[in-house]
């Protein structure tokens, strides 16, 4: 089945909500660091257990791939088992790496990435836009051959993203962001599925609504991955225009504020990370069905 | 030492080459591939071969991350040896991963290759540059810290290049490359050592000589990477203007002109492929050379 047809049927059958998998080691609990043989080991039982924990609330978990690749080897083999725990327990995986590059070496990353198996197949990539189109033509031969997904970096949620995204392009009178925001729509137009969205998805920042509400109108058929909710400061006010009018059309994404839920919800105890994990979900869930009541 | 100091050293006493291991599986010969336990296995055979026939000819190796993340785990431990074994030789290794993100991410991404030590540390990391100031200052602090360097995408090679990079930006009427070279130039300026360059280098491709001489004036302290040469078509003539009128500040980089000049260079056999990338260098050499004669 299309990608985005998945996805937003598993939306719809659970919540909006992505959990960032965002394994800060200082952060893991002690016990399960100290129980643990390496750094990888412990990153992936914890991972294990937020897992368990929330994989019946949300239709995704989005590991950040720059959190495995600092512990090397050991890190990576980490993300691998998550990779496959996750899509065990039915989870979309969104892989968040962020590849960019061109003709042969993008199609090496497609593989890594978007074929159907390997250590690091997972259900989707996010994608940086900087070389054009044909930094994204070998993701999206990907996306068509073994229904894969991305998400292009459209707005990141970022104080600096401005320095290139808001400025204006001459001529068109667009901003940078618009008009990739229309690249991004037209890269879509032949992975449009059922649920009349695209597997070519957006990356549009939660910390700035204004523009998303404009982005929203230039991409009726793309699906936005939101990043900033939480700890970057939006809430569910700053995320509406992300959605269409039928509240669908969105991920929001959430890392910090799931899987460390322990460190500010007091009634939990550090063994109980995953139970806490498990209430923020809620708690995230409801904040978000505020905004279609 | 800084980094930008080590390259240019290097590259006077050696050559402005850079060899790409880009270990495009089908093309390595078939007897290595037969003799190795495993497809990882088998690029570092052929990478050994590579290093060890041109390592006194070149200062630095750039790995392409995409060609071994797509072979799994397996492939990432071919290029720690990789990465390990051209160290021992003596060699600046640049790892071109065009990674970007930012906060804690970037920040981990910079642990994961520009750390002291780790099964990825590198001298230095190609940077892709969507995400503004925020998605390089972490990569920067890095370099301060541990004398690295990075390489962020300014105008690359290839054809679509000009999607975003050749938009003119309003008010400023420039570029987006020429405003990211403004950016680039600024960002290295507590970077800068005793030869003049800073260690934040720029990915100028050698596809576009006008545009390579416009930021060879915005960017007179910058390390110009450049991509392009050989298969992508572009020869000496093209890269002269990522060069100052000294000879120096460029670093030309060359793959599969050199790992597979052995399909080409009908004197050698498949066996002899390290001997034909010698040659290949050899020639790329002279080939640049005379451009300060």
């Amino acid at each position: 089945m299309n990608f985005a047809d998945r996805l937003i049927q598993k939306i719809k059958a659970t919540s909006p909500i992505c959990v960032g998998l965002d394994p800060r080691f200082e952060q893991i609990p002690q016990h399960i660091r100290d129980d643990a043989p390496t750094p990888g080991a412990a990153i992936f039982d914890f991972n294990k257990g937020i897992i368990d924990a929330v994989h019946d609330l949300v239709p995704a978990v989005k590991p950040q791939l720059a959190f495995y690749e600092m512990f090397g080897l050991d890190g990576l083999a980490a993300l691998s088992r998550t990779i496959q725990y996750a899509k065990e327990k039915g989870l979309i995986v969104i892989a968040d790496g962020k590849r960019n590059d061109i003709g042969t070496s993008a199609e090496a990353y497609a593989h890594a990435y978007l074929d159907e198996v390997g250590d690091f197949a997972v259900d989707a990539l996010t994608v940086s836009p900087y070389l054009g189109y044909d930094g994204v033509k070998p993701f999206l031969e990907n996306c068509k051959k073994h229904d894969k997904g991305i998400f292009i970096l459209v707005k990141t949620s970022n104080k600096s993203s401005g320095d290139l995204q808001d400025r204006e392009v001459e001529a068109e009178k667009l901003k940078v962001f618009e008009l990739m925001g229309h690249y991004v729509e037209s890269w879509g137009q032949d992975l449009i599925g059922k649920e009349g969205y695209s597997s070519v998805g957006a990356v549009v920042g939660a910390t700035f609504p204004e523009e998303a509400k404009k982005l929203r109108e230039i991409m009726p058929n793309t699906i936005f991955l939101v990043p900033g909710y939480g700890a970057q400061g939006a809430g569910a006010m700053d995320v509406k225009h992300c959605f269409k009018a039928d509240g669908t059309g969105a991920l929001v994404n959430n890392s910090r504020g799931i899987l460390y839920a322990y460190e500010h919800m007091k009634q939990f105890a550090p063994e109980q990370y995953d139970q806490a994990a498990r209430a923020a979900v809620l708690e995230m869930k409801k904040d978000l069905a505020s905004l279609h009541e």
